[in-house]
């Protein structure tokens, strides 16, 4: 008998198996088309996979609760799948979703399959192709005894960090999913952050490519040491062989997006999160994409255009580092207030401490701060902010000015730093006692008699102005 | 017989049957609770008007095609009136929503009713109450047909401006209440705008709550002039009658909202709209209600918290007034490219000149300024963005020095200015025709394969990094 079933077998789902299987695990392997099947068996033999043709013989192959890992395209098909498997399954069994299913939809058949008695449990993969091999970052929820099933071959098969998986359980239903999402919502974020970094440095600090690879390399050697630091040096020493122009000079600056940023930030509109600097990196992406528009603008629409007045340039690297340090705090700062929010308002119960040391390993965002992170939140489990921890808050009081000097420099000299802005800005608007809301809600008296409180006494209260 | 049927007797309800009744329409008026039916007859006898507690009775007495309106509680209880009005009616008959409905909603209904053979107009509304009697605007959508039928009440009813209704055919499906959704998101950033334009001069210049009266008066009768300035230069003449203090200083500094800015922030990320002030001025009435972290923050956080260094504070103001009117045009350049944006993905035909002429009056962002918007479209139907029209590009370039300065001043001293703030770092982002996304596209291929473009020639590249 087969330990776990592995359906679908494009590079994800073909690597976990692999993994599994590497780790000692029965492994049976499924596609709904053979030739995938036909290539795996070519590709990676293995004495512990094995390939089914017929769905029925695959499910009859599995240990019961027969476990079945999905790896298909998110969306309707992972509903038709779910469908087709139902009927060969029995009581009991446990459907596992790896893909980059929307929590919503993962909500959704969690109570299905919960309805009719089967198991649901949502993992966010993270880590790519070379995770989903060696060791990706996994987010499961649903039941938790269900998980405890699944848990031996999930945390075995996970990132290990300091002899702890980077996998545990997150949470009821589509909670796995959901912490996925803000997942890359962070990630979009940071890839924005290092490239306002990039740009300040190199079009108005003058570095050219290899100074800021150099600069890069050193900063990641301290906290800022992340994987997507350390790529981002190693981007910057690549060379275009046919214009021998540094690679990152030769690739249109139009950027993609696969959607979780914008689910991210469309759910903490929902949720009352102002996470303001996922949001920007996910807008800075939508207007990279009107490069004709941007060519003509630049020729219509007056600013400076010019380098920083910087006499010494190693005070100003350091200044910029303690920026992209403070962006950084408090992209996690905003992304953490909103899995707490989810949390409470999806009564989810979600651990982030254990979110954060999940991320350590494996997946996209891992970095060195997040120990800290962890810490922060395990030491005062009702803290709402990472900015008010002992730890963050004495970084942010060093480091912003830093942070005012290089975001005031942006704007002196017309270089548009949104993420590193968008930060700034909510670090004032968060230390602020006195909002200007009150402003705003006697305008909404004014005009809509939606009435307002007072400072000095409970109650709602309405002018006829 | 009656020429128009109003469902829902609310005070909009009311206010919008009496200006029908008012414009010489027969207006038969009915509300599935009698104690508004009641209380209208009572308070607001007409001799236009004809109160019914029977539905049939009420259904009946319209003339054909008949024409009711409704103007009940957006979301469900749409679709159950809807429900209970369709067994009375005849094929042709036409239902208006002019609730805040979700423009998503009103396509649903549309086609609904349109498979079953009659006409659906969604009409979105504004002017709160009374505008619903004196003229509201108007934003009108469904079938062109089914809308001749109406125009000729909802065109006597609007808000006149220079002879022309504040109401036209605005597009298909439920494009009415889409407009409409983006109208409150501008609403939104208008205010916020108009706060901390008001922070600036009182926390910053340090000007008292009379002086910033005066100074708002004065701005609204040149280029700023606008329904909103108006009120906030009336809200800040009045004195709390209790504590003798600005009424201003009394009320407490956290907003509520009604959804229609969220709504239009999500929907600004499903058409890939960089709407970055209007979404930053939604994340700051969240920002607002966490006042007990903020007052806990302030002690925690530091920061600079101090006046400005402003000799000259006349001109100042003068600086001040230009970065608001800029991060307005930019406002509505953003709002105005998602209307554009969603005309194109939704096959609505929106006519982007017609929107700025019915935002001309009874509505809430009403301003002179719309009018040069209207202009702009109209003169160049491709016009992608307002940035780019001849009118707005000659402001832009004489005032963004100024705005560049107070968005400075405000980081310098601690202040946040988040929507100041993002119409400058939208301004930079959109005159570069380089941005940093080329570095994201080279991330992107890095850890997930997802290929790049390159400057230099066509095709997608990935490269084994």
């Amino acid at each position: 008998m087969n330990s776990i079933g592995v359906f679908g077998l494009g590079v994800m789902g073909a690597n976990l198996a692999l993994n599994m299987a590497n780790k000692g695990e029965k492994v049976a392997v499924y596609n709904y088309t053979p030739d995938l099947t036909e290539a795996f068996q070519e590709k990676h033999p293995h004495e512990n996979t094995t390939a089914y043709y017929e769905l029925t013989q695959f499910i009859h192959s599995l240990e019961k609760p027969r476990k079945i890992f999905l790896m298909v395209t998110a969306g309707a098909v992972v509903d038709s799948v779910i469908n087709s498997l139902l009927p060969l399954l029995e009581q009991g069994d446990i459907i596992m979703d790896g893909g980059n299913s929307n929590f919503q939809d993962s909500n959704r058949r969690y109570g299905y399959l919960k309805e009719k008695g089967f198991h649901f449990i949502g993992v966010g993969v993270s880590g790519g192709e070379e995770g989903a091999l060696n060791g990706p970052s996994l987010m499961p929820s649903g039941d938790k005894e269900a998980y405890q099933h699944v848990a031996p071959i999930l945390e075995k098969i996970a990132a290990q960090v300091d002899g702890k998986p980077c996998c545990s359980y997150l949470g009821k239903e589509g909670s796995g999913h959901y912490v996925k999402m803000v997942h890359n919502g962070i990630e979009y974020a940071d890839m924005q952050l290092i490239t306002e970094a990039y740009q300040f440095l190199r079009e108005r600090l003058g570095l050219n490519v290899d100074e800021i690879a150099a600069i890069f390399a050193e900063w990641n050697k301290g906290e800022l040491e992340s994987y997507l630091m350390e790529i981002t040096a190693d981007i910057l020493t690549h060379v275009d062989e046919e214009t021998k122009k540094p690679l990152v000079d030769v690739i249109l600056d139009q950027s993609g997006q696969k959607g979780t940023g914008k689910w991210t930030s469309q759910n903490a509109l929902d949720t009352g999160v102002p996470l303001s600097i996922i949001t920007e990196s996910v807008f800075m992406r939508f207007l990279s994409n009107v490069k004709e528009e941007r060519m003509m603008a630049e020729q219509e629409l007056a600013g400076p255009n010019q380098l920083a007045d910087a006499a010494d340039k190693d005070q100003w690297v350091e200044l910029v580092r303690q920026a992209l340090f403070m962006g950084k705090i408090i992209t996690y700062a905003q992304g953490f207030y909103q899995y707490k929010q989810a949390s409470e308002q999806y009564n989810w119960d979600l651990q982030l401490d254990e979110i954060a040391l999940i991320f350590r390993g494996g997946c996209i965002i891992r970095a060195g701060i997040l120990n800290e992170i962890s810490k922060a939140f395990k030491e005062d489990k009702e803290l709402s902010n990472l900015l008010l921890s002992p730890y963050f808050k004495t970084i942010l009081n060093n480091y912003q000015a830093s942070m005012r000097k290089v975001v005031i420099k942006g704007m002196e000299t017309g270089l548009a730093l949104p993420c590193f802005n968008a930060s700034l800005v909510y670090y004032d608007g968060y230390r602020s006692a006195k909002s200007g809301a009150n402003l705003i809600q006697a305008q909404r008296d004014y005009f809509g008699a939606h009435t307002y409180q007072r400072v000095d006494k409970e109650g709602h209260f309405h002018t006829e102005w």
